[in-house]
């Protein structure tokens, strides 16, 4: 049977997430890519090169993150989280955002992984989804 | 080292998948949920209850589908279809379109199965996808 998760099941997922799909609207065409990602109260933190998804929230800040945690055919849980794109531009914030991105996923690419280094600064972006509601939906 | 895919390569991914996500815009937001699909020719195909994603497409049309195949964190090929919502009302095209989803889903949910067995037909939505055009991304 399917069922509408409530507020706190629907968190629950995304909290034990790792790898969402964001949804953001690029000039009136949905878009949507894989990202990982954690949850910090009521914020959703990833980082990113510059390229299209990036510009498209510059641009219109509304932006989702679908999550699923499935089991099998019949036993899954769906939650999405809706929220407006904030770029993290304090560079404290910043280190600590790409800090704690760093410890959850230790495998990210060598650009990416050159921060941990004290290289030269990649043009990595920080950003959060600050999450206005989330819903969700099971099968069970 | 991520690199673009070619369109056909592009192609190739959405053919051999069965799960993607689909984005949508609904009243200025964007909406992603996971659906199973089909490709034939330049359409991806798709079934679903009434639903948020449905009323969205019927009142914008411009929607995406995002397909993942990931080998693990370092081999992954990442494809996007942009194109429009075409609900299918044909009848004999409809029953064509939902044959064909029911052949490759068979674990299909017991409403939808009902269609199968030719009992009252519930209000499954058959629709399409038009594909404008493809993209797609790979770390190999």
């Amino acid at each position: 049977m399917t069922r509408i998760l409530s507020d706190s099941e629907a968190w629950d997922v995304l909290r034990r997430g790792k790898l969402g799909h964001l949804g953001c609207v690029d000039r009136d065409q949905p878009y949507v890519v894989p990202i990982n990602y954690l949850v910090d109260e009521d914020c959703i933190y990833s980082h990113s090169l510059p390229g299209r998804k990036i510009s498209a929230m510059r641009a219109h800040p509304h932006a989702c993150l679908q999550v699923s945690n499935i089991q099998d055919d019949f036993h899954w849980r769906s939650a999405i989280a809706f929220g407006s794109y904030e770029e993290i531009i304090d560079q404290a914030d910043r280190n600590s955002a790409l800090r704690q991105l760093l410890e959850r996923f230790p495998k990210l690419t060598p650009v990416e992984s050159e921060l941990a280094r004290d290289a030269e600064p990649p043009p990595v972006i920080a950003f959060r989804l600050r999450v206005d509601h989330v819903s969700g939906v099971a099968e069970e």
